[in-house]
């Protein structure tokens, strides 16, 4: 597919602005002066981290060889009926955000007959009732694991795997074990590819310079999803034509920067640290939760560039029209002036429902037929916008032609884009998380690793139970 | 089930306070001191709505004749496949709490032989992709529809009971139809009730004095649960002894008050605005959806009780350990001092999944066999309560027993409660949501229901979608 045949997803700011929201309650042009200059650094410094390849999110779609993950996939869909995913934090959201958008709803409930590949549990926690369910679940079906850990070591997923591990290979033999095990993982370093190269696993490479929460257009994303039959090509392709957009320098060619740019402002120059995104469509829930994770380990942190304690980044939070609505609405339209609020719309569903003609004597009732559900979606949206607006709320409208893979493949990279851009604004590293590595030493610390020993000490006993 | 047999579920309020996090990073002997004639005046309100009969939810769990529920369920459970929930805001949260922890995991996928009950789905939106997927589900199925609103006029749950209510009636007869259908509404009032007399359809009451966000409690919650095969006996109990604890007046015996001031004390005298709840749990996922739609509805308001314009309110933010530690702990770690993270920890799982002891070569994994999945979840938890307090951000815990009714039943009711005394302490409203009207009025208007033809036009045309 041609990138220039791609129905461009369409980014709309200007409800971020007081010209819109009234005096004081929104950016001015002046905001957007004053930030010019840093824009421009902030730019010049991604061009070259591009060019040293030291930020490659950009060119995964266009330089990627997908043949490794497609052959694979391949063989699952002929083989499999089952395909479970062990995976924690970037390695997770970007496969279940990818299913829930471009599988039928209700996937897993389907009969094998109206699914194009196996069921996907997507296993991104360790909790005891909901593995040994698991387990029973599938005793009796075949099934294939896929464990991503792009460092081998991620105490969640190798527990996980360290138990799936030792029951496929009593189960299945070594040989067929070979056939369902594929590790994704970084290409060289770390106990998983050891494992992979000293056992014959079959391995698919995580690029050294892509980060956890940016992987979902690598293997960890695209093999779960061309798994389940999801057009990986046209995902790329609709990734491929967002990535030139967001290669431009002028931010209002650049939705990547012209979202960063508005988001960053509202929160330093009018202190809306909550960016709410709110997509009206049951598909892009998840999206909604794999932007969580994206926005907030990628700019929450203590120090800046230049090592100065900042302690900066915004709260993300994942919402969903019209369902929220009753729920987080009323804090939206009268809480503090604290938040962004990010729609999604979406212009056409692939169903339609009708809502039939009964109860016309009911006065509250009889509007409602003639129209349809997704007409109602939308109005909601719309109704939602315009309160919000008139009650001078900063929010901002993605609007995605379709819940499908071209839109969605755009919609992934532009919050990449847009989050890496924010890094630049915010003056900090989006792509580590340093702020993490006390809890997993901690951890590593109560269950009598060797090497952290000091650290048990440091989770007094009365902080634990006593078993 | 008496109320004193029941385990208790407990609070620590500790890393709350500056003794254990440095000084001025948490409350002190003074916050405390200060707020206390405001709590007791909160307090003293509390006991004359509740004598008054305006403020219910203490008595639901003792006072309620579950009879009508009990005999629906029985019913439902004899004769159908499939419950279809059609509801939204607080008509849905709660079925889907209760369901999601004390059901098994995968419930919807085992087989009918391995559940107590028919199959359950809640539908909270409107979106017609996942309706029409969910009607082709449902075909040659034997299914019940349990409509709730409490109004009778919410425009998402009445558009979805006409879709539904139109074929059930073709499908079924109208007799067949009676069995199936079963409205959750008002006693009296509302189009819902309307239906119900003039049709004969089985209709469940919702007490007038319980809004919508406060009714897990009511047939809302209870007619799903108990057709899904849960002891709504035991979870009433365990709500009606943390009803007794709530209704004391000592903070420090009520933990409802304890919970409610901390949080408004951490927002109030710290700027702590952003209230995470992070369960230790997968069953509990959902219950943090449930406590975001109460938190944010009740107490994100733009006028308090004596009309000044306060916009108050925190930001609810629902979370999942040891999942999240992998995606929002760097932020709240290193961000702005404005979170307070509540955890919800459980002494003892179901299951246990052991870890086995492969891989002993492997530095970096040998450590975890031996330990199991649980102890894994429960290690990770302590872990990050012990780094975020030593990083010096507010933190409490929230310990059950275990995932089953009775403590369930205990945390809901917590929550509640905690909700209505917080309501007193930013003096607002916590029972009402006003801020949610003019959403609806403009969708109303684009919907062209009579009577807000004026609405319309404050939707400007470039704000909507051309067809």
């Amino acid at each position: 597919m041609a990138g220039n045949k791609i129905a461009p997803i369409r980014l709309d700011v200007r409800h971020m602005f007081a010209a819109s929201l009234g005096r004081g309650l929104g950016l001015s042009a002046g905001h957007l002066e004053r930030i010019k200059p840093l824009a421009a650094t902030v730019h010049d410094d991604l061009v070259r981290q591009r060019r040293r390849g030291e930020l490659l999110i950009h060119r995964l779609p266009q330089q990627q060889d997908t043949g490794p993950v497609k052959r694979v996939a391949r063989r699952l869909r002929r083989t499999v009926q089952d395909l479970v995913v062990l995976g924690i934090g970037g390695s997770a959201p970007g496969a279940v955000a990818l299913q829930t958008a471009l599988c039928p709803p209700f996937y897993n409930l389907l009969p094998d007959a109206k699914r194009k590949g196996p069921r996907l549990f997507v296993m991104d926690n360790v909790d005891p009732d909901t593995f040994a369910a698991l387990l029973d679940l599938l005793r009796g079906r075949e099934v294939a694991v896929n464990v991503i850990s792009k460092s081998g070591g991620t105490a969640e997923t190798m527990a996980q795997f360290m138990v799936v591990y030792h029951r496929l290979k009593r189960q299945l033999g070594p040989d067929k074990l070979r056939e369902r095990l594929i590790l994704t993982t970084d290409p060289s370093s770390g106990n998983l590819r050891r494992i992979a190269q000293e056992e014959g696993l079959t391995a698919l490479d995580v690029p050294p310079a892509v980060g956890g929460r940016y992987s979902v257009l690598t293997p960890v994303g695209l093999l779960p999803a061309a798994t389940v039959g999801i057009d990986i090509d046209a995902l790329l392709s609709g990734a491929g034509a967002m990535a030139r957009r967001c290669s431009k320098a002028d931010p209002v060619a650049n939705p990547a920067y012209a979202l960063g740019a508005a988001l960053h402002l509202a929160d330093a120059a009018l202190g809306r640290r909550v960016h709410v995104l709110m997509p009206y469509a049951d598909g892009l829930r998840q999206f909604a939760a794999w932007y969580a994770q994206l926005w907030a380990e990628s700019l929450g942190k203590r120090y800046d560039r230049s090592g100065r304690e900042v302690n900066v980044g915004p709260t993300p939070v994942a919402a969903l029209g019209a369902t929220d609505q009753h729920s987080q609405l009323q804090l939206y339209m009268e809480g503090p002036l604290d938040k962004v609020v990010m729609f999604m719309f979406v212009e056409s569903f692939r169903r339609k429902v009708a809502i039939p003609k009964v109860f016309r004597a009911i006065d509250g009732l009889s509007y409602l037929g003639g129209h349809d559900l997704g007409r109602l979606l939308q109005a909601e949206g719309f109704a939602t916008r315009a309160a919000l607006t008139q009650a001078g709320r900063m929010n901002l409208t993605i609007t995605l032609p379709a819940v499908d893979a071209p839109s969605v493949g755009q919609a992934l990279m532009l919050f990449e884009a847009a989050t890496v851009f924010a890094g630049g604004l915010y003056a900090v590293n989006p792509l580590d998380q340093p702020g993490v590595e006390l809890s997993k030493k901690l951890t590593y610390g109560l269950l009598g690793r060797p090497g952290f020993e000091d650290y048990a000490a440091r989770v007094p006993t009365d902080m634990r139970f006593k078993n």
